[in-house]
């Protein structure tokens, strides 16, 4: 099966969600792609001070605007989209991610492990980790910047069924990118990685992004990684299918050779 | 705490195992160090074809003699030696790690994941990761080569409260050294991977071995890395005490954020 998958990088302006929106819809204009994949709170910015600022940008599902016109540029262009976004929940708000699928489905993601002082602003996650078919059936997992710390993120969804890991991010630290190509290998999954790039102040609260979004194959080859300062899509081929091989030699899997008995939970 | 850690790399000559216990010796004589961690099978080769050919090398515990002359060693030396061993169990074989302390005291571990024809001679690992005192009372962990491609053998070691995984191994396939950069810094401790070099061919059977033994720190830092067809022991000095910090951020830690309810054992 031939399919085509885009991860997008560009630098997000601060509560202008607006115009970050435009932004988007212009990158994503014309895209010729099956699943492209945005980043973490992909139209708001990353530095909150304040809980207010949170909630100025905080969507609920399904009848938020950004939602629904990313919703909608899915179905007019017959992809699907993973992007992220504060998703607002009666009082609480969650730092989650969306599949916006051609047929109008959707699923939502809300993210497990909360970095730093994002814990102020969000709730933890309570989906957990869950397998969601995309356009072509593609089974997908969702899962958000710093989850890839946790080597149970990518191991929950690949044990669920998921071929490809869509993973948008706001990355700070230096190790993710790397990082992933074992989650990759170690689970015999495409991921796709999305970053944001820039330096985001915001009075005493700075940080700047790392950017080098990438799509990484089964055996963790880098299909492409941008550089760390680029804007822009990247697309490339892949066949799915190969995720369903698990196997490491004519006698091992990665999954057949675990043995869950001697680990800790 | 300073504590000197050292890894050896070597190519051992297939069943000669009195010729390699004899190269050994040399490698390790008036070595300054604290733990020392051999390759997997370190003294035996490992390209078995037949089961007789594992027999003649098979030792018990604690009566063989390569044990003995390595217990002896590490007594002599005041030192602390990790190394893989086939190790006969009444008519059964395992592939087996000892821990031989300064103080006489051993520790043996059975590999958990059997790489390849592995499966033919020897006998899945029934000790499970466990965690013991090396000399100084630092806690370390024994895993065995392609044990490193499941998340879970350094995760168990390390939520087991190991320090430093010690990993003998007998590399083959192209992707562990990187990967345990990943073991590392997603639990944060040090790795001390040993390997062996050279190419083994027996009958219609062969492995290439990678080389490149190394030892990293707990963000996955590159302390030493060997050639791949280098021939040494290699020695750095480390704080094991840095295995205790496992915060993230001022606001994460990688087992405080741990959210086992959702990971699917």
């Amino acid at each position: 099966m031939r399919y085509r998958v885009s991860v997008l990088q560009y630098e997000p302006k601060f509560l202008k969600q607006d115009e970050n929106l435009e932004t988007v819809q212009k990158m994503l204009a014309g895209l010729q792609t099956d699943l492209v994949v945005l980043p973490e709170l992909a139209l708001s910015g990353y530095v909150f001070v304040e809980m207010d600022e949170v909630m100025q940008i905080a969507e609920s599902v399904p009848d938020g605007k950004c939602f629904n016109t990313l919703r909608q540029i899915a179905i007019d262009n017959d992809f699907s989209i993973v992007y992220g976004f504060a998703e607002r929940a009666g009082d609480l708000v969650y730092n989650s991610s969306a599949l916006l699928n051609p047929d109008g489905s959707y699923h939502v993601y809300r993210k497990t492990h909360l970095y730093y002082r994002e814990k102020l602003f969000f709730e933890p996650g309570d989906t957990g980790f869950a397998v969601h078919p995309a356009k072509g059936d593609v089974k997908i997992g969702m899962m958000i910047c710093f989850d890839w710390q946790f080597p149970e993120s990518a191991r929950t969804l690949a044990m669920r069924g998921a071929q490809i890991i869509c993973h948008p991010s706001n990355l700070v630290l230096p190790w993710c990118q790397q990082a992933m190509i074992t989650r990759s290998l170690e689970n015999r999954v495409f991921t796709i990685t999305s970053n944001r790039i820039g330096t985001e102040i915001n009075k005493d609260q700075q940080q700047t992004f790392t950017g080098a979004a990438q799509i990484l194959g089964t055996k963790g080859e880098i299909l492409a990684r941008m550089e760390t300062t680029g804007v822009g899509v990247e697309t490339r081929e892949i066949d799915p299918s190969l995720a369903l091989d698990k196997s490491v030699s004519s006698m091992n899997g990665v999954f057949a050779d675990r043995r869950p008995d001697f680990y800790q939970r």
